[in-house]
């Protein structure tokens, strides 16, 4: 395994499929995303299996076919069907017996058959006869960077921006070719690519000063299906123009916005829209100016209407200066309460992106109860790839195994249904913060790949599980075979792992303030973020029930009554919900206390096994890629020991009570 | 009052001596210093009397004689008698009734009693026949800066660097001029210009290439009678040539030191020597070759020995990567267990610099027993004027009411006693980093400026007292008066106020880590810096008895015994000696815990009353000091109340113990 490749492997097997029919190469349709699928076709099979594909000028047998559907249609005989129709985006795949056809309902459907036979193709999977029509669930599958133009990235761990060096536009044209390959075969066809926090310099991007540089990116990921969207500071119109105002309601902003918007569009026509972050962790917004959220979007979503621009407004607003003494405030209900009532008051072209879960990307949150509430306003659910709360690409976390929980979560309202069945529907798709930077693995953890390809993979097909996931992706990074399991094994291990080193069922941010890596449990207890979770001699958590804030309210009813009552919440989430005494009596019988401190060890315990499954695996690996994860285990290893000891330590201080099985808990 | 002018102030009243006296001056002696000594005389009584003096070339009557005593003494007749001899740096005067007599014992001497003189006759308190003597208990009595040459200060809370900027050295000549005569005025006779942790640019300092400006810089300070030192980092070798060692032993390594001394000394001969922070917090130091801290200074001092230069070491040497599971370990135990061996092994140009408490300038520590433990060894007491743990010069926070009580503790140990009478005999004198930067009132907080002051006083003469000190200071900031007496009322009342809504009865670090202000209670107890509490549900501290990590017993056997018993321990230090339970009684008969509530009340009602008490001085004050100083004490009442509240809270949550009084307390 190349760490650099990825996904993209060279293989050391021949195909699984005759090299004579995917030589031939004949294909149908225009356009550059089109013209590009049959160069990536080519590169990659040249690439990885050295194979030099021959374009020919008509359908033949052995030989391969790939085109867009309309085009196809009419050259295709004999045998072969087509399908009549295909979902946008969407691809067909028959693997005759002489004969290989991958047929896109578009472009785009294209390049993504085409990504997807080489993948199977690699996982060596494919036989003659095998028939795939696939579409993706969502229509909005969007990678957010949070770089700098310092070259900083905020929450990034894995090297320098990749577009960006010393406040200018700086970027390798190769590495984005390659970082477009990544994210296409995947299946994202948006990256927003500057910080939500947009401050000093990047505050200049929509101007002819960037413009020019960011078209010329925007060039790079347009043949690959990707739009760019931009990042942009709800006050512009105060630093870019002499307009001392940013008041959505004011003419003289809404109309330098559509000047500006016109200038952008001039430069990149394709671009997807902004995205903004407003009236949160002090950005400025319309509240500054007794305005709603919906007067803000929709001054900005009219003027990217013009030019079919969308504006994808965040959810993640909540009172950033909390008094903890103030029981009655509750962060968690923050983006319901702020939102719902706006439901219907949103313009066509705004989409709404609200993060899975109501606080804040925590290692376990139960979905945000604005999806499934929301029913006359667009949105998309945000999702993180990039490690915040989760181990900084240091510890190994494989995030598929939550995002299939939060897939598979029932918001049991009206017409809508789980999270995965609602994607395409009442949820138009994902965004998420990547993982990727400079570093030559892209993800300072090699093994955190697996979070990007896991990501494209889920919201592409919401049904699909983390360990399906696992298994392809560890095949496809370290060819098929018993290494490759082992892998998937270790991945599959590491979600659970850590959930149960770190803050305990539910209970949220014991993380370390600021850093948010490691553990410090009263870190964020007397701040003003809202994030407490009050613990005592006797007791530990936030009652969220109508007793209490009343949040778990804000679900269906099936759901809030599931939530409110101790015997039916799940108890990964009993600490998010109530208030428990350390000697409640959890399923297993044993007290809350004894289940924390069983789960920390054994949390500890299990990257133990992770690292000594890595250590018995190192034969097979390339020594680069095996030293470098290596040494992330150790690190690792270190860090769940402080989580383990110092939560441990924490709750026999505060109660006095040792551990049942009598295993060292420090003083 | 004018902010920039500190303690030299225009004055609205006339001079209590005649001004016939004061304006005819006859100077006898010689050089740089004594000529500026008659410079300042007739600079501040043209400034602040509006005086023009007049030079004559006799003495005469009415008149003023100043100088230095081996030029006066063949001079004066008559009535007037000097002084046989004074001590070093000491001065003599008489104020007699048509003539004053300032005599220094040398060029500083003189210089001293010019600003004692002019503080005396600006505090209104002369009178015709008053005689003083003094001279400074210990001969170094210096200030450290850690300014950094990108012109931030580390733990500075009064705007940037003095000396550097954008990582050059850059300042105002004229602004240096005004420090160098505060300093001086309060008998400071060296500075140290950089920060002891000698990184990036900094480290350049001592080469060619910033030697010519720091020369200039020195020759600002050089007629106050002022020193530079220079901090130099204990791996240059490394990175100024090319051997690729710091090894104190190896002979090249000396050899560069030598060749490089001779350089610096070219460039400043008068510079007082070398500052180093070695193996201390991740600096480099002679640790990393096996060898002493005695090899590491011995060699430096070899190298500043031709030149009369003194080499600085400093004790703040602990294991900064301790693990918090191991309580055997003892942080306070570490300067006196690393330098106590070493007793004796130092050359004789070395000083070895301690901090007074053997942590970091807590609020309350015990005094260093390595202070009177040293017999065979030079050394200076650190103390801190910059309210680093002390309030960011945000809370009002008078210091020298803890130096006071440090100066009064008893080392009852052999020939030496208290640390104020050991000054100048085992304690050669005192440092401080400073508090001081670019803000137009110099330390941030108008008020902190009587902490700079004070510094000056109290190591001048340590039998002053913090009272005597806040009413000099007032006198001389406000003019004597109401107003003045209102305003040392205030600073009196600061420190307990502060060390009252702190961390409760010496358990120190329950500070946000990393910034040092306001509390996190927690911040500190699972980290890596060897600065715990432990409490859990019933006790809190540690002990460092005999019974725990013996830290009392490197105290004289008396004072050890003092420490070791709960019944004699003073109570301000009971919890950095003693591990106690919640219900400990204390000797005003109520509960550890129920003291800590009443403290933490107090502190809080305390801040109150002193911000009453400023605001009923609103008219007496200039409106910028007044406001400025206001909107302080504004955000000290929210410091404290967090203080309060959280350290309440925190217990209250830990006992489950009420407050007796009723107050609130949030859960």
């Amino acid at each position: 395994m190349k760490e650099y490749d990825c996904w993209f492997q060279e293989q050391t097997e021949k195909p699984c499929l005759n090299a004579e029919i995917l030589s031939r190469l004949f294909s149908a349709g225009e356009g550059a995303v089109f013209n590009n699928a049959v160069s990536e076709y080519r590169f990659i099979l040249k690439k990885s299996w050295g194979l030099n594909v021959e374009k020919v000028n008509k359908i033949s047998a052995p030989g391969t076919t790939i085109g867009i559907l309309s085009y196809l249609a009419p050259l295709v005989t004999g045998d072969v069907k087509l399908p009549p129709a295909l979902p946008a985006e969407g691809f067909y795949i028959r693997a005759g017996a002489d004969q290989l056809l991958i047929a896109g309902a578009d472009e785009r459907g294209l390049l993504y058959g085409v990504y997807r036979f080489l993948a199977l193709l690699a996982l060596g999977g494919l036989k003659a006869g095998d028939e795939i029509t696939e579409a993706p669930a969502g229509r909005l599958r969007m990678l957010n960077h949070w770089d700098n133009m310092d070259g900083t990235i905020e929450r990034g761990y894995a090297g320098p921006s990749l577009f960006y060096k010393d406040n200018r536009i700086e970027y390798d044209r190769e590495r984005i070719v390659d970082y477009a390959r990544l994210a296409a075969s995947i299946g994202i066809n948006c990256i927003s690519i500057n910080n939500v926090n947009v401050r000093r310099e990047a505050k200049r991007l929509i101007t002819e000063e960037c413009l020019p540089e960011l078209a010329e990116l925007a060039a790079l990921f347009r043949p690959f299906g990707i739009r760019l969207m931009l990042a942009v500071n709800f006050a512009s119109p105060k630093s870019l123009s002499t307009i001392d105002s940013a008041d959505p309601l004011d003419p003289a902003v809404a109309n330098w916005w559509k000047e500006q918007a016109g200038i952008i569009y001039r430069h990149i026509p394709d671009l997807a829209g902004f995205i903004v972050k407003a009236d949160s962790e002090g950005e400025s917004g319309p509240f500054q100016y007794g305005r709603t959220h919906a007067d803000g979007a929709n001054m900005l979503a009219a003027a990217l209407k013009p030019h079919g621009g969308e504006l994808v407004w965040r959810c993640f607003v909540y009172d950033c200066r909390q008094d903890w003494r103030d029981h009655s405030v509750d962060r968690a209900r923050a983006a319901y309460d702020n939102f719902m009532p706006l439901d219907g008051k949103f313009a066509g072209n705004v989409i709404l992106q609200a993060k899975f879960g109501p606080l804040d990307f925590q290692v376990r949150e139960p979905v945000m109860p604005l999806f499934g509430a929301l029913e006359k306003t667009r949105c998309v659910m945000e999702l993180q790839i990039t490690q915040e709360y989760t181990g900084h690409q240091i510890d190994l976390c494989f995030l598929p195994w939550l995002w299939e929980s939060i897939m598979n979560f029932d918001t049991r309202r009206g017409f809508k249904s789980r999270i995965g069945e609602m994607t395409g529907k009442g949820i138009e798709g994902f965004a998420a913060v990547v993982n990727v930077g400079l570093d030559r693995n892209w993800t300072g953890h090699t093994l955190a790949q697996a979070n990007l390809y896991g990501y494209g993979r889920m919201i592409w097909n919401p049904a699909i599980t983390a360990k399906e996931i696992a298994h392809e992706w560890s095949g496809l990074s370290f060819g098929p075979g018993k290494t490759a399991e082992a892998i998937a094994g270790i991945l599959l291990k590491s979600y659970p792992a850590y959930e149960k080193y770190n803050a305990p069922f539910g209970i949220c941010f014991m993380v370390t303030p600021g850093l948010h890596y490691g553990p410090n449990i009263e870190g964020y207890e007397f701040s003003q973020w809202g994030t407490y979770h009050r613990a005592d001699r006797n007791a530990i958590g936030v009652d969220r029930t109508s007793g209490g804030t009343g949040y778990a309210g804000l679900y269906s009813p099936e759901n809030a009554e599931i939530f409110e009552q101790r015997a039916t919440c799940p108890e990964n989430l009993i600490l998010f919900f109530h208030r428990l005494d350390y000697d409640y009596k959890m399923k297993n019988g044993e007290t809350l206390l004894q289940n924390i401190y069983d789960t920390h060890f054994e949390g500890y315990d299990e990257v133990k096994a992770m690292y000594d499954t890595w250590t018995a695996l190192k034969g097979g690996l390339d020594e680069p890629v095996y030293n470098s994860v290596l040494s992330r285990f150790e690190r690792q290893l270190s860090n769940a020991r402080e989580w383990r000891d110092q939560i441990n330590t924490y709750f026999y201080r505060k109660t006095g009570v040792t551990d049942k099985k009598g295993r060292k808990i420090y003083d």
